[in-house]
């Protein structure tokens, strides 16, 4: 059921005992939500804890550094920024039925909680949250300001992707207001790289392939190179963004390895072309100029499939 | 003399037949500020021409695609975004005594002109400009929002950088409101490199020399991988912040060879040291995080020069 930003904001006043989820493979966005959240519910007098099947990866330490869970028995399952139950992951699938709150701004959520906030026009669910917890009435502190602030960054690129609107910016200033140290945040987010991820980037990048013209690239990140770099795949955040990079690029495609013969494909947009549409005809998602999805076979096999069908929409 | 923001809102209000001159080697918050002026003062019935040393480049034709100039008598000349005479370049150095009006966010400005608006907490000399036209009374159209979005967005590497302020961010919903189209200027100002520019890029990244246990990174853009990939300087804006990417670099060199053993230095801190110290140092200048200077000698002489200073602060 779809619900409005009043609502959410009295559910989460009105309750107690919340199981906060983030997404599988979780980023900057579901991270951000889960702990702004939780800071937010604890702040409250409220219990709160937050969930992630991989747990809290190293590069989002700003976030949940100090964090630890509290003891009780959950009554309410929040999930932030998962689009489909299937993102939930292998621990937590067997919530699916019980999520009580689904706060997103993925156009492609399958509205599969009891209560749904869904902005498909915000930039990040950080922004819906944002929201709620005016509606709330709470004044964000430092670190829930930096939570807010770390998922609307990543997911706009630091205000440069297309779904970057004057809202974010309006937000920003807010959290600016309140204390968010941006330029730790920003230099984690977007600018350190490990040496072992600048080597394998460099080879990456210089196997680059063009096809249609030039209009479409493809990298691909195999475990072959991730092994010769010691390196593994969570260092490679934002790597897809490099594809659109070169001159007259209208798609470009990241294929990382995950197995065998299973490849995580990652498309971006540089133009109008709508990329989610693209990857739901092959049983993926996401947004107009991000989308992802899951494909099977060799690389090359692989390949041939995404081409075959962006060979449609830019041949 | 330095000047506030409603004098320097009155003075354009009250005179006419200005030029405009944008420094040397322009960037998009030189070109931001000029073209948004001179849109505004024409915009208001008055007579206004931009000038430059070069020319316009074509990576910022959106700013000037449609700019002619007009033919009159100029009675005032007005710098932006130039923080000393040797800046206005060769071919009008001759009006240096002569510039009624400086606006600009550099405090190393030597308040050359007759009248200076300084501000350098500012972002960029085009944030101050914006704040001259709420003076003025004056709303901004698509265009000349466009050119103080450039501006703002280059100069803070589009919200990412520490000379970010909330200011800047509620600057960029208004901006959004006027109809910049943010997201093509974003595409080209921190996304488009042409293909030459991607290998070249590439294998200087690759020969990235450290210093100091890590703490300093050093690349050199030389004449040869510039011709070797037939490419020009001016094609590698944003280069020199690649250079802080590795973890554990506090100072980022770049050295780009411009003429006969003769060198020009970027630097880039991504620490509390002030790298415009340093630079002074070296007869250059600029900003806390962001300044350079220009060497003579052979590549190596000058890179031993500029390590040699480094060391003091790094060592």
């Amino acid at each position: 059921m779809l619900i409005e930003i009043n609502e959410a904001a009295e559910f989460l006043k009105a309750n107690d005992n919340y199981l906060i989820i983030a997404h599988q493979n979780p980023d900057g966005d579901t991270l951000g939500s889960a702990f702004s959240l939780c800071h937010v519910l604890r702040g409250l007098g409220k219990k709160a804890n937050v969930a992630c099947e991989e747990g809290f990866p190293q590069r989002y330490i700003h976030m949940w550094d100090g964090y630890s869970d509290m003891d009780f028995v959950c009554e309410n399952v929040v999930a932030v920024d998962i689009a489909d139950i299937g993102l939930l992951g292998k621990k937590y699938a067997h919530l699916a039925s019980d999520v009580k709150l689904c706060i997103d701004h993925h156009i492609s959520n399958t509205d599969y909680a009891q209560r749904t906030l869904l902005d498909s026009g915000a930039s990040a669910a950080s922004e819906v949250l944002y929201e709620v917890y005016m509606a709330m009435g709470v004044t964000l502190d430092k670190h829930a300001a930096e939570c807010v602030y770390t998922g609307i960054a990543t997911d706009t690129g630091c205000f440069r992707y297309g779904n970057t609107t004057e809202r974010c910016h309006e937000i920003a200033a807010e959290l600016f207001k309140a204390g968010a140290d941006f330029l730790m945040i920003n230099r984690r987010m977007f600018e350190i790289k490990s040496r072992a991820r600048i080597s394998a980037e460099g080879l990456v990048m210089r196997n680059m392939e063009f096809y249609f013209d030039g209009k479409c690239s493809v990298i691909c990140l195999t475990k072959q190179i991730m092994d010769e770099f010691h390196t593994s795949e969570n260092e490679f955040d934002g790597l897809a963004s490099l594809t659109v990079q070169p001159e007259g690029v209208l798609i470009g495609i990241t294929i990382k390895e995950r197995g065998e013969n299973l490849y995580k494909l990652s498309l971006r947009s540089a133009s109008s072309i709508d990329v989610s549409a693209l990857c739901s005809r092959m049983g993926g998602g996401g947004h107009r100029a991000a989308a992802g999805c899951t494909l099977t076979g060799t690389l090359e096999e692989v390949k041939q499939q995404i081409l075959a069908v962006i060979g449609e929409a830019v041949g």
